[in-house]
C-alpha cells in the first residue's frame, strides 16, 4: 500500500493552448513548481482543474505526461470520479496502475436526489471492478457544485465494507460543522480528512485532520504549508489569518479564471489565462482589480515569477 | 438538411445486462416497438436513458447498432451534450455523420452559476468544430437535473449567430410559463419547441410547438400520439386528461426505474429492470403498487406485452 499523502495538496489548474487543447509542457512545469514550493501532493483533475471539461483520454494522457516528465506518482491524487461508472473505473484503474498515491472521487453527479444505496453501489462497484489492493480512495464532498453529497452514513457504510480501500475525504462543503462531524466520526478509524479550503486548515489539524486540498494552493502553497508545518506553534493563528486573507481576495473573483490569470501574469505568459467553455477568462478590469487587491496584502509570489 | 422530426419522441430507456453492460438486442427491439407504436422519433441518450451513466464509446456503439439494425437515422435525435466540449464534439459529429435528424444537447452541467457568455461559447465552439451544415441542434433545458438553464437570452444569441443549425428546444423545466415564453419568442423563427412532458403537449401544440419528448413515451406512445394527431379535435382535452393521468401514476415513482420495471413486467423479462448506479431498481413493493395503480386507470400496454 502506498504511503498516504498528508499536508497541502493543490487541485492543479490545467493549462490550455489557444485552441483549447491541454498544454502538457506548461502543466508539467506548474506541477513541479508546486511540489518544490510547499505542496505535499497534487490533486490533479479536481474541480479547479476543469477536470470535467476534459475527456477521459485527455486526462489519461496528461497524467502519463506528468509521470513520464518526472513527477513522482506517489505525489499524485488524481480526480477519477465522473458520471459514468465505466469511465470512473477506467480512470481509477489507470491511476492505480501508474502508482498514484490515491484517487479523489466525485460521486456521479448528473442525477440529483439519488439514494444512499445508489451511491454505495456506485463506489462499491468501482472498488470491486478496479480490484487492486493498492487503491486508496478519497471521497470528494462538494455539494455546492456536484449537488450530490457524501453523507456521514455513506462514509460509514463504505468504511465498513472496504476498510482497506476507503482512505479519506475532501470536504468542500464550506461547512465546518460537517468537517467536524466527519472528523469526530471517522478520523480515529484511519480515515484522512482534508479541508477543501485553507480557511479551515488549522481547525482541521486541531480536529485530527491531515491537511487541505485547496484551489489557492496553486498560487500560495508556501504560506499554506508554513501553517501546516507549524500548526501546533504559537504563531499558528497568525499564519491562519494571513493565508485566509489571501484566500479572501481570490474568492471575490471566479476562482479558476482568477488563478489562471495570476499565474499567467506572474509568469509573463498571458495565454495561461485560457479556460474551456463554459468558463470565461477574467476581464482586463477584473484582473487589474485582483492584482491591486493582492498588492495591498502581504501576499507575493516570487517563486512563481522567476520559475 | 434533414427533414425535422415533429410529434412524439421517446427518450429511450437503455437496457443493461446483469453485469451492467448495455444490451444492444433489447435496445433495438424496444426502439423498433416505439417507432411502430406512436413515436415519430427517438431521443436516445436522454436523461431517462441514463445517458450520462454511459461512456462516450458506449453511446457511439449503441447508436451504430440501432442504425445497422434498421432504425432509420432520420428518426434519431441522440443526446450529445456532456461536460467536456471535446466529448460533445465527438458525439455530435458522429451522430451527424450517421445521418441523425438532430441532436439534443445539454449544456455542460458540472459547473453551476456559469455565465450566458460561457454557455454561448460552448455551443458556438461545438457548432464550429462539428462544421457540418447537416447539424440540427436542439437545446435541452432541464434545470431540475442539469441545474444549468438555457435562458431566453441564450436562445436568442444562438439563433442569431447560427440560424441554420439551431433547430429547437426541449423544455423539461416543468414550468409552462417558460415554455410559453420560448414559444412566444422563437416559434415563428422556425425554432421547434418540444414539451418535456406530455402533460404540456396540448398547450404546446396550441402555442405553436411541435410535439413532446417524454419519458412515458417509452410505455404509452400510442395514446400520446393520438393526442398529437388530434390536437385540433373536439376530443383533445379528454385525450390530454387521459395521458396526464397515466403520467401522474408513473411520476409517483422514480421514473427511470419505474419505466424499466414495467417494460420488463409486460415483456415477461425481469432483467429489463436493471439500472446503473447511482440509480436503484424499484423494490418489489413499489412495483406491485405501480402495477395496481395502473390497473385502476384506462391504461394498458397490449402492444408491448406481445411484441
Amino acid at each position: 500500500m502506498p504511503v498516504r499523502i498528508q499536508g497541502v495538496l493543490s487541485p492543479v489548474v490545467t493549462p490550455f493552448q489557444r485552441d483549447l487543447s491541454p498544454d502538457p509542457e506548461r502543466y508539467l512545469r506548474h506541477c513541479k513548481w508546486l511540489l518544490a514550493n510547499g505542496c505535499a501532493g497534487l490533486a490533479v483533475f479536481g474541480t479547479n482543474s476543469e477536470a470535467n471539461s476534459l475527456s477521459v483520454d485527455e486526462r489519461m494522457i496528461l497524467l502519463e505526461g506528468l509521470v513520464q516528465g518526472g513527477v513522482p506518482a506517489a505525489k499524485l491524487m488524481p480526480g477519477t470520479g465522473v458520471c459514468a461508472l465505466t469511465d470512473s473505473v477506467r480512470l481509477t484503474a489507470h491511476a492505480v496502475k501508474l502508482g498514484c498515491a490515491g484517487v479523489l472521487m466525485l460521486p456521479p453527479f448528473y442525477y440529483k436526489g439519488v439514494s444512499e444505496e445508489g451511491l454505495f453501489r456506485n463506489f462499491s462497484e468501482l472498488i470491486e471492478r478496479v480490484g487492486d489492493t493498492r487503491l486508496q480512495l478519497y471521497l470528494y464532498h462538494i455539494p455546492p457544485v456536484s449537488q450530490v453529497p457524501i453523507t456521514l452514513a455513506l462514509i460509514g457504510r463504505l468504511l465498513k465494507a472496504y476498510p482497506g480501500a476507503v482512505a479519506g475525504l475532501k470536504d468542500s462543503s464550506g461547512d465546518w460543522n460537517n468537517t467536524k462531524a466527519v472528523l469526530d466520526g471517522f478520523a480515529k478509524s484511519g480515515f484522512d480528512v482534508f479541508a477543501g479550503s485553507e480557511v479551515f486548515l488549522l481547525a482541521n489539524m486541531r480536529g485530527g485532520g491531515k491537511g487541505c486540498i485547496t484551489a489557492t494552493g496553486n498560487v500560495n502553497p508556501g504560506a499554506i504549508d508554513r501553517l501546516y508545518q507549524n500548526w501546533r506553534s504559537a504563531e499558528a493563528d497568525a499564519l491562519q489569518a494571513e493565508i485566509s486573507a489571501t484566500r479572501g481576495v481570490f474568492q471575490k473573483y471566479p476562482m479558476i479564471s482568477a488563478l489562471k490569470a495570476m499565474i499567467g501574469h506572474w509568469r509573463g505568459d498571458p495565454d495561461w489565462a485560457t479556460v474551456r467553455p463554459p468558463l470565461v477568462e477574467l476581464t482586463a478590469e477584473e484582473q487589474h482589480s485582483l492584482q491591486a487587491e493582492l498588492k495591498a496584502t502581504s501576499f507575493d509570489m516570487p517563486g512563481l515569477a522567476v520559475a
